[in-house]
């Protein structure tokens, strides 16, 4: 990632921009102030039209001159003014290494810029919303987790990769996989299969699924982390590939679902690149176990947590559709959840031989 | 993995004399029994001359007709078997998977041969000592996590994988890495080089550092999972590279490095093939943050529980050595701990660029 590459020269412009905008308040002698769009749950909406969760045009303002405020502004720069060095020197780094690089005492008091990382991962998304760049763009990463293996070659800081000889290992995903740093190459995937699990994964991945059905095998360890999500969207959006997403069957897994689907609430701001509308769940539903034959003994029983998820879950717009509804009433009605690895009880390779062939011919999903 | 393989061959025959063993005691209408090593921690010792932890010869024995017994009895032959269904069609699966494959309720009782993945998992750990074979021999694999880069091209299965070229990215370090599965291809690798964070990793592969001293780069994300250990000591003692580990100035940082160096009390019995005792440890050290001057508001107080792990830590013999009584204590004393993104306070590259250089010119580690 060179200072030279366009990206980082177009977000480098829009952090300059905000600090000649301050600086031009401070020579006309005003009180230098930062509009900030705000991240609050009352500032969020669920856009029915294109499918994703949507920040509000809310706005606060942070002014220097203001006891209450005058923290989180000088925040806002220091935060700003590492990132600048990055964009300049052409590294990236994580958000817990911008906070000690961006902590520091405050000249001879005991008050330091930050205490704590959790004071300035909020200063980095209120940075993101106020200059219009991703985290990414700000060269930041987050912890990753993710493999991905299928018939495609990627160009990964211009090493190229061919993900179809990945052996067992997998390619691990980046943080950071924004076009300037993974171009896809040539490609004969028809799909991209996205499963909760790396275990899961490791059973695809073994039986060599994504070879006979050509299709791209990603898993995120759980909730996918920003790169993956990130790539499943350029996937879809780029290569126009349809997803599929293969979860548990239990509320976790059904939320994993929707925030790759339309985005999350907490960051309803990057919807628009992280989320993918088309996205289409293969399982595990709430009629699988029937459906599919699986014994009693494979069920866990559901929590009060598990209800009150349900319930919480029932009352998003997104949620609203018939075939929704249907599943996670049955859900809450059977007091039973199901692990994706319950259809091992059927086969050890029950999931790939017969399970989501099956799933995929009857196109038995929902959206 | 075919069936064809040599060692699944071994472990198959391994598995069958178990049973055949079980079988002939029936046949001379004697109580059929198993013999047990195990595993408490009054039958671990510290080898102080192969520096590694290692099981006792201590046995128990598990007789069928005996009430207290004959579950377990039951269950590691449910174990043992699907563990040879799984070697003879060459498929590995998850300790997840495998709960769920031996899950059964008893005839018309309401009686489970498992209740929870906690009743199985230590069934598998009797499995492996009772017919010494590594969990992966049995084809089992546990949740994974870790990324390698390097002058190194491995093959895994079947597959010829240039760790040169892995961009960003990286390749996933699989669980099973017995030479079945990973074999070591040409490599200009100098030593291992094992940092804790994943975070700290991607600064060392942005920054090409394994290029420049052409060192395997490696993470486990926290403590190690089985196939880094595996892996890391395969390449220690069959490429005779010397391993460096980078770890948190913190008792946790100092636990990882101890199990990496002599093994765990746990898995005492797998030390022989997991352990590196020639280890080093290149910071971070307890007298690190003076020496490269890291400011104060870069530490973190330490807690009650980091204290008492000390304590602990300050009785097992294998820190009874002077320079790591002096570290653990002056961590005490000081009442401060620092992670490795500390560094980070005096530049972005300083862990690359400065620190980890001169430790090794300096030969500043520790054993």
């Amino acid at each position: 990632m060179a200072t030279r590459d366009v990206t980082a020269k177009k977000t480098l412009a829009k952090i300059e921009a905000l600090a000649k905008g301050v600086v031009q308040e401070v020579k006309k002698r005003k009180n230098p102030r930062l509009v900030v769009p705000l991240r609050t749950l009352s500032n969020v909406q669920f856009n029915a039209k294109k499918k994703i969760i949507e920040l509000g045009a809310d706005k606060q303002e942070r002014a220097f001159f203001n006891v209450a405020q005058a923290k989180k502004f000088m925040q806002t720069f220091l935060v700003a003014s590492a990132c600048k060095e990055l964009l300049e020197v052409g590294k990236t780094t994580s958000i817990r290494d911008l906070y000690y690089m961006t902590k520091h005492t405050l000249g001879d008091t005991r008050q330091n810029t930050f205490d704590e990382q959790d004071e300035s991962d909020p200063i980095i998304e209120d940075l993101e919303v106020t200059v219009d760049a991703l985290r990414e763009e700000l060269h930041l990463f987050a912890n990753r987790k993710g493999l991905m293996v299928g018939p495609m070659t990627v160009i990964d800081s211009g090493d190229t990769i061919d993900l179809r000889r990945q052996g067992s290992g997998g390619w691990g995903v980046p943080s950071i996989v924004e076009p300037n740093v993974i171009r896809f190459g040539k490609t004969e995937a028809k799909y991209v299969l996205l499963v909760e699990k790396e275990a899961v994964w490791s059973r695809f991945n073994e039986d060599k699924y994504w070879k006979k059905e050509q299709c791209m095998l990603i898993h995120g360890g759980g909730q996918p982390p920003r790169g993956v999500r990130r790539l499943v969207q350029r996937m879809h959006s780029e290569l126009k590939l349809p997803v599929y997403v293969l979860v548990d069957n239990d509320p976790w897994g059904f939320y994993i679902y929707s925030v790759i689907k339309q985005g999350s609430i907490n960051l309803a701001y990057e919807s628009m690149r992280m989320a993918v509308p088309g996205a289409r769940f293969v399982g595990i539903s709430s009629f699988d176990p029937e459906r599919y034959r699986l014994p009693d003994e494979t069920a866990i029983r559901m929590d009060d947590g598990d209800h009150k998820r349900i319930k919480q879950m029932l009352e998003y717009p997104w949620f609203e559709k018939k075939q929704w509804r249907r599943e996670l009433e049955a859900m809450a009605s059977n007091n039973k959840k199901y692990e994706i690895e319950a259809l091992s009880r059927r086969g050890i390779s029950f999931i790939t031989e017969e399970y989501l062939p099956k799933k995929l011919r009857d196109r038995d999903f929902l959206e």
